[in-house]
């Protein structure tokens, strides 16, 4: 039996976000249907982790097994002629029996796209959350580092309980030990501008349901000046979700990149 | 009575192109019930000319005539409030009763993306026609300006006499003296490559209905070999249909300016 990873990108604003349902068109859903065009296997690829619906990944990983002896670069292009032209597979490796896209990821790094533009452009209406009103830049670069290290990220996690339950792994034996807690580490949390753009980058060795989007929140409710910098560590301690700001919006949001300790 | 000229970006994936259709979502369609909601006028503006279902603008122009005193800057923001975020108002300016975005155009420029490598960004499938095969881009050099001047581009006129009736005017009374034979003049034509893609871009007085992607897809013919540089002449000579390239696919389509002696 074959490992093979696959390097994904993708837009999401037409799908139901990753994982596989039942009549909506969800990244897992197209490509487990390709894959099964190709193969003639039934499969269901797993992911390094679930994107919500609308969410973007510039490099989402997946892996599946295979009978099938079709060499990787066949699959590359065999796949990206099934796959709507939203969704693309930038490369396919063979990889160890062990190696598994969400188990054995080490670190996540997520991009969020604030436009602060009067008018957005058209055609980055489905990439970027537009922001237009003012927000205190400063303030945002003076918070931005102070939630980095190991925290538990509980004020931050959806609780939304139906959500959360879609969106882990099926059973808790399923679960790593990092994923059995609300306890994350942040290795980096920093914001930049870009031509009209706020940009916010956030590395870690993992995320909870929604956390990028409600640190975005948080963050604009500091640099709005409701919050104080000095506030977000008081928002972390809370572990509460009503301590911090609203979900921002999935459009902004962007999967960059998934680091394994494998080559 | 106010004459309004409107400057306008679109993202053209979601509609059905320019022109007002019963049930089915149009830029016009969009445009003419947002005008209503804040004017609480019954108006139909009247643009520079039809794009079709799935071609962008950069700025398409439109007119239309109110009684709303509302200050040009308020339309803006009132606009922008209630159209689809693909559909954007970049300025509204007051113009003279006798201007007209259709009859008073002096010159239209189009642009035309077709993206040459072999995996496409889902980011860009909207916005481009991916084109990953061999190209001669000596040959579309040479054979670009070739067509420029006062010429019959019959060959290069959509010939679905349905589609036709649909995009002229309502009435042959209606139609400007250009827009009577299928004599336009092109000011000028070029292709240059930017990064992974190769664009064109084609300025003139007007133009037939399919008329940048059929050009766009006899380049293409050129590019490949099944042409060469000089056959482009022939094909205009030919003043038939048959004799051009297929119709380039409307996504790498943009309208990008339309100019007016008017200031």
């Amino acid at each position: 039996m074959r490992n093979l990873k696959l390097l994904l990108a993708y837009d999401g604003t037409d799908f139901r976000g990753w994982q596989v349902q039942p009549r909506s068109p969800t990244i897992q859903g197209e490509l487990s249907s390709a894959i099964g065009r190709v193969t003639g296997e039934n499969v269901l690829p797993q992911g390094s982790g679930r994107t919500d619906a609308g969410v973007h990944a510039l490099a989402q990983v997946a892996t599946f097994q295979t009978e099938s002896p079709i060499p990787t670069a066949n699959l590359v292009i065999a796949l990206n002629d099934i796959l709507p032209s939203t969704i693309r597979v930038l490369e396919a490796t063979e990889m160890p029996p062990c190696f598994h896209a969400r188990k054995s990821a080490q670190a996540k790094t997520y991009r969020y796209r604030i436009y602060r533009g009067s008018i957005c452009p058209p055609f980055l209406a489905r990439y970027v959350w537009h922001y237009p009103y003012p927000l205190d830049f400063e303030a945002l670069e003076s918070a931005a580092s102070t939630i980095e290290g190991e925290r538990d990220f509980t004020s931050f996690a959806s609780v939304d309980r139906e959500k959360e339950a879609r969106s882990s792994p099926a059973s808790e034996t399923e679960k790593t030990d990092v994923e059995k807690t609300n306890i994350r580490v942040v290795f980096s949390s920093t914001w930049r501008r870009a031509g009209d753009e706020l940009v916010y980058e956030v590395k870690g060795n993992g995320f909870l349901h929604h956390m990028v989007r409600n640190l975005v929140g948080t963050y604009v409710l500091i640099a709005k000046g409701t919050l104080q910098p000095e506030d977000m560590l008081k928002v972390v301690a809370a572990k509460d979700r009503s301590a911090a700001g609203a979900t921002a919006p999935a459009s902004g949001l962007y999967l960059v990149d998934v680091e394994y300790a494998f080559r």
